[in-house]
């Protein structure tokens, strides 16, 4: 599903259901990330145009979405706060080469992977939680976040010949899918 | 004017009315930059929830100028490209004291004031410039500038006691005036 080598299991779900209030938390610094990583793609090449405008749209959708879940942390009573991440962002981060045109293939290949498992991760909630506000929200998300991982693979080929960049892809969601898989003792979006 | 102690000069239209296509991609560069400082105060106060509330606002409104800028260089045939900032930014960013809580006053205050002085910029454009689109486009954006000037000297206060905050804010538009009034050899929006 959307270029993922894995599906998320039953024990990232067990970690959700144990610790539900860490995980909306940890929602809400995710969609600010997003919004973070789409900015710096804005900086590091704000001379291509359409990835220019492309980011702008990404920037303002993962900061509505932030906005949303600060307010259903609101509503619950569950006081927002800083909260360690989890390792997975920083191994991917790890995986991006250091020269261009390389490193902008792959740092639109790593935000792509992280909106895709996001995608998954959404739906899997949505279909899991009993709450019915969180069933309804985590469906609504659903859409953009497929969106925006077709928007960053579809910028990534500006960068390099198709064929390589679905090659470098498909390396880059085995990795993804390892690290998945090895899991994180924190329940977090992505642990 | 909403805290500068200085007006633009004819010396800066003289530079506008030389070298209008320059100022316009500065422009845009301006719009990103604003996006950018608003959410890198996001990151660094996420868990004062009104300030990431305002910062979320005023990222997306100052992306959302971007992308008019960007549509406006597209009618007019102007490429998009890098651009030498001028001094205006670094040299405001130097007085940023590096210790909290003064830290955070000044980066806010910093931010109101270069808001400000678009603001006043974008109103002297508006009555000066001969092109009706142009005059409308600036128009449009003084307001929302004015808005964000009050929202982040309103924000300082929640980290320092009004009066203190007040004292460093004639202090930092002292030393605004003077660096606006030093000039920049390169046409600028805040040359």
């Amino acid at each position: 599903m959307l270029s993922l080598h894995s599906s998320s299991t039953a024990r990232w779900l067990g970690q959700v259901d144990a610790h539900l209030d860490d995980v909306l938390v940890d929602h809400a610094h995710c969609e600010k990330k997003a919004a973070g990583v789409a900015m710096n793609l804005l900086f590091s090449y704000v001379d291509h145009v359409p990835l220019a405008h492309a980011m702008t749209e990404i920037v303002t959708e993962e900061l509505d979405h932030f906005r949303q879940v600060l307010a259903l942390l609101e509503r619950r009573g569950i006081p927002f706060r800083k909260l360690s991440p989890s390792s997975y962002g920083p191994r991917l981060h790890e995986l991006i080469r250091r020269q261009e045109p390389g490193r902008a293939v792959d740092r639109l290949l790593v935000a792509g992977l992280i909106e895709a498992r996001s995608c998954e991760r959404f739906a899997l909630l949505r279909d899991h939680v009993a709450d019915a506000e969180l069933r309804e929200f985590y469906g609504s998300l659903f859409e953009s976040e497929a969106r925006h991982h077709s928007t960053y693979v579809r910028l990534a080929c500006d960068f390099a010949p198709t064929e390589a960049v679905h090659a470098r892809l498909r390396e880059l969601a085995d990795a993804e899918a390892a690290i998945i898989d090895s899991g994180d003792p924190v329940a977090r979006m992505h642990s």
